[in-house]
């Protein structure tokens, strides 16, 4: 049901004798950044080993494929998609031979210059056989003049911009680069005696490494047997980190430029009680979702936090079409009303964005139903009016209600008794953060590239 | 994880010309109470159809499959099971040839005289196919006296003894019965021009369907085509209604014995908080269980409430053996705590229960290590010192932590800071309840029967 | 495209400690005489195990269920089917708890008066829970008045008309009993120190047992640990063996009723071209049930044995719909011709025998369309005029298209320019036998029974 | 249990309306030529789609993918491979975006001068993402000098060597080429009112297509909406047809460098019994591949044909080990003797070639245990003592038992009574070719290239 969808999620483990082992479990802690396809590249110093597939983690990978993957570096992705039955093409890592020999490679991001890299790669004679980013970065790799792969890295990361953090494997190395506005999340960690980067600190936490900080926007890292990983500062860092990783993306566990996600998000709540009060019988958070900030939201107003709204976990996918008793089924397939418990009740219902407005009607329509006498939506971040370029899947613009409606209009058209949005100035201030070093486009249509 | 397991849900449908569908989707929507084995029976009034399976209720079934299953009344089953690779054989629901021509039957519960009827029937030459009680039934009806089924059912029930909320389809004919005890819960609703019983109201509130009433400990109710719903009083009512239902089993957005469940789960918090008060810095509810219990006693104590613990979604089976850096994986491949909001903090963590204690252990133990300064487990029901012989999966009594040891021995083998439980008298309280009119031998060893 | 299809194979190990294992093997070897579901039943001396499911042989079983199947005595089943989503309820071994502890049960075969003892057992409260013959089996040793289970088996037996080769498990004994007319076949052998029994000798082939002769006609043999097998003469044996597991159902590989198939077959054959002589270029089997009976008749007339037509091993399904060029595409799917061997060619074609006569004709017209000048069909049996009532899958009579149809007419049907049947004089010659030991009733309509 | 394996087959499809429906059931017919993996690429003047995967192609396909490969004209693929888990990435068609638009191309051979291309393209900055020879290809296309596509293959050809049977998509256009020495079969033909290029003209039989011609070695097919195919002869023709196609990895059916497969083998059979006469009582074929030839050799010499050796075709994969008793299971699950017929006999077993020895010495040695009194082993090909490197999957040298031992040690090791192969001359002669039209290199080591 849901319409903004990350886009991928990266891990690297170096000088660690379990290296696919460790990618593995770290790309089950990430597995919410990205369903559809999974794959882990490996390296012993010799030569590199790539399996990757349509599926979850623990359908892409069995032991017996996790032992193929031998040596003590390891890449991993995860990958969501909207493609078709050839997705498998456009699965990471990417492998490719070339004159320095093997590489292979993981990105979260998206790249906004790619098209032209691509056609000024294509007239070179370059051939493209997916339709990722990243087949350009190997291609840039490839055919730069420098001598050594990390000047070649920087070489080709200077003709790239967008969203970019990546994880590379050389036969012997691995690299970890973050693009200079440092867009998406990339964290640096210790596990036994090696190191792991990972898109979020909840893949540390399940393989019992240790945070040690941030990759920097715009730092490449190399990670060489035997020596403290080696930084390079390749761009001056500008900082312009997604915002919606707090509002949405990151798991509430983990901590993103180095804050907690669950803790940012209770902030968004409570600035959201305060910019958009009402009085009300309950606090109600659409979840998983909207918990943290509906706690907030509770803790700030005084009005009892309920969870009003149940969510269930045996969906399954089902092709039945339903009676003309069942009205909502698909939004009540996955959530539930506590009926006795709303009956009667002013409800405010918190959940973290509106993109289409089609859920929210859905869950307006079935509180009221379920006999809420008022519901009243808070959105615990600002209306999302403009797509994403930097790595989000979101819809075209012309989808967007909020790009398309007054507040009022959606307010109308969800059948909801109030609606507000939390202003993008207070959930800047619930993130502590200044607007400069923020991607907010999503809401202001402000678009730094 | 969960130790204790409700064994089944029961749904019937009555004259509604999508009968499998409906029975389908209550099947669904009751998916929580077993997720073993599915199963569906239908009639037409010429014959009865069935279909049931090992998985899931979406597994089993597909749009084919419904189309098969013809008619205007539907059975339908799903089942927990801790037997081998052959309990297909033990799926319901149970169909049967005999003198009055074919019967179909579902069956929640347990009963306590099986084996003695059941020798009984053997030594007259009956033969047992399969390992469930529900076969004695059968057997009863079709080797009664009486004429007419109606009789038949009466005979049989007046022979067996235990927890049955059951469901029979014949040739035209549906039959509901319960207990004389009402052990099992089992709702009355109507949908559409025709009838549904279920287990629990979840079911109703998904397809649609409108609550009427509980069908009464001991009544049997008959459905004819173009007659209402007769009711006969087999016996008369003494109902002993399974207290765990309110505590752990039933869905938070049912109703179960004319009372919602949440509301129920909270009062006990409240009263946890009452009983059982302590001072910290949070509550925190093991999820998905403990979050009512947690949040009434949140309200009760002033007390924030926290989401400190995330459960994950995307869990899956893996084979996949852990590094020596992964403590506690099992734990925290399901949940997960939110390092920077309990560090350092006195954690108030409630559960429903504890049975035996190593699951307990390991989330103290997590919440331990994520930095928690205190952590004072409050269960939401008494001490579960005696098994189920009502229809509940419990270990022996020699694996139940609270049959062999102190709570201050609990305590230390769970390594938490304090242990509280809800009295009996407590819990009966919060769900308006007297002792005679609730089976709580599962915290008392007053059975019954 | 086949339309006659033999319902089961059965299996019994006795005292082998691989017992499970063995009688895996074994299923697999008769295979062919049922795809459709598996199951295996074994004992311990204190208790039997099954396992039974859907599917063929290697599917339904792997090492860990083998491992399951504990013991040193073990049956075995496989089955061919018609019926519906729900056949698992109809998958053998039959298993039933009665009053002289455990049984389990496979049977070849069908029961002629299946009905009317079910009628009588259900009129004394027995209930039937499949729709499998062997249920009214396992009801009648339970009521036998008799002390012991042999005289209960021959006590049951007696009661009982039709085809039946039975397995039987007992807590620690194996019982093998064949119905007086041995209708369908059924063989003893040695393996390590133990015993085997099975439906042919093929699978004593596979798993290295010794032959030592069949199960006689009215035979019941008993096996008991640490004694020979203990044989009664229940029935004096009239046999009335199936012809057409000669004609068609029984491995060329496996010895039925003391003879070798494939010699058996190539007698048919030569009978055939003696009978039903005409000229012609090449003598074509249709692959593969025709193959050992066109070398017959190629050695009797002198007339070149071609494998003109080719089987595809690679068929899988498909629901791809062909193209309007696509003429006699599922025959083509399976069966090819070799065109230019066949192009301006003489052809005698020799198949086992005509059902419906829709296959035959595609494959004459498709031999039409390669080329060949003329198409004589030679059938090593005669016309299919009549049903089996002994356990084999056949059409109706009004389906049969020898029923309904003059040699001439159906020669015209099927666009042969001739057609010729082997007599049933000539068949039962090539089979060294004697009109009254052999059932031919599909030929004849002369039933036993 | 087979050593040798055809690489591939391909498939093209121009100028109609169901384009990847003829795709998909010529790729059916010749499954034969590799089950890993499949692929499709379809045009319709616009863009190219594109769907492969690993399996069979009814596994691969279904109507709904199949429906999304739109367009006129349509390219396919079928692959044998030994690599591991990572092979998907390894199935064609490879696609390609370049300097012209699009390309998808399919390839049966093997390209002998693959690392030399690709060293250099590597050092001229291209990247290497499969380990298919067919890569270098699209490389040489896009870095071609040439404006038009035409032009460009034939620069991309004239660099290559080895052996290659292509068919290219572009946006409008189809393209098929053969190496000049016409290593690999490649037949043209006419479907309806457009054009079908295929590795063996069983695909042209299934379909209804009519076969034309051959497409020449050295000769480039251009296919154009509205226009005759226009040929090109880029290489003056210098045949050398593998002549292995016609000892085992064509269809009987099919017609192959323009001459009956089946016939061919038979003629094989011939020559083999007036080469390696010897008195006997039977001819036994190893089936299927052996059929052929023993029907030749046995009309040659006058001995009887039996098909003595049943293939099994229910085999499955089982992962059961075998019980002390059971000897040969592995190649007696696929292959079992008829015991009567071959008892006290001595029989001529054909094969058609012996690779490593130790399949033909596990089917002597279950010919003798089932009481053979002699076997003679017959193969109707030279000695295979050279691997290929033009597009068959061959052992090592030091695995290929005829270039390690001397006949009289072969036929010691396979335990055989005699041992005769067919001198090359014969061969040759069999299929009425000369020496220098035929590559014989896996028996003479005669490379061309």
């Amino acid at each position: 049901m849901r319409s903004l969808n990350e886009k991928c999620a990266v891990v690297g483990i170096f000088d660690h004798p379990e290296a696919s082992k460790l990618a593995y479990f770290s790309l089950h802690a990430l597995q919410h950044r990205g369903q559809e396809a999974a794959g882990i590249s490996t390296g012993d110093g010799e030569k590199l080993y790539t399996i990757k597939d349509r599926g979850l983690v623990t359908q892409v990978f069995d032991t017996q494929k996790l032992n193929t993957l031998k040596g003590h570096m390891a890449i991993g992705h995860t990958r969501y998609s909207t493609a078709g039955d050839d997705s498998i093409l456009d699965a990471q890592p990417v492998f490719a031979r070339y004159d320095l020999g093997e590489m292979s490679i993981v990105h979260n991001g998206n790249l906004t210059n790619a098209k032209e890299v691509r056609d000024a790669l294509i007239k070179k004679g370059a051939i493209f056989q997916t339709y990722m980013d990243t087949e350009n970065l190997i291609h840039l790799i490839a055919k730069s003049d420098q001598h050594h792969l990390t000047d070649r890295i920087i070489d080709a990361v200077k003709k790239i911009e967008g969203a970019y953090s990546l994880v590379f494997l050389s036969r012997t190395k691995m690299f970890a680069m973050r693009d200079p506005h440092g867009f998406r999340p990339l964290s640096l960690g210790r596990v036994g005696d090696g190191y792991v980067v990972a898109s979020e600190t909840c893949a540390f936490d399940l393989i019992g490494a240790e945070y040690i900080r941030d990759v920097e926007p715009g730092e490449l890292l190399i990670f060489e047997k035997g020596k403290a990983p080696k930084s390079i500062k390749v761009f001056e860092p500008t900082p312009k980190h997604c915002i919606f990783e707090y509002v949405y993306f990151a798991r509430p566990d983990s901590n993103v430029y180095n804050q907690n996600v669950y803790e940012m998000r209770k902030a968004m709540g409570k600035a959201l009680a305060q910019e958009q009060p009402i009085e009300a019988d309950m606090v109600v958070p659409v979840p998983d979702g909207g918990v943290p900030a509906a706690i907030g939201y509770s803790q700030q107003s005084g009005i009892p936090f309920e969870m009003a709204i149940m969510r269930n976990h045996y969906i399954g996918r089902t092709f039945i079409e339903p009676t003309q008793e069942m009205r909502d089924l698909k939004v009540k397939m996955k959530l539930s009303p506590i009926n006795d418990l709303i009956r009667g009740k002013r409800l405010i219902v918190i959940d973290d964005s509106i993109v289409r407005g089609t859920t929210s009607r859905q869950i307006v329509r079935m509180l009221k139903a379920a006999g809420a006498s008022e519901v009243h939506m808070r959105i615990s971040s600002p209306p999302t009016t403009d797509p994403c370029y930097y790595g989000v899947d979101t819809p075209d613009k012309e989808k967007l209600i909020a790009a398309n409606m007054t507040n009022e209009e959606i307010c109308a058209f969800i059948e909801a008794d109030s609606l507000g949005y939390l202003s993008n100035e207070a959930l800047l201030a619930s993130v502590n953060g200044k607007e400069e070093n923020y991607c907010t486009a999503c809401f202001t249509g402000k678009y730094i590239i």
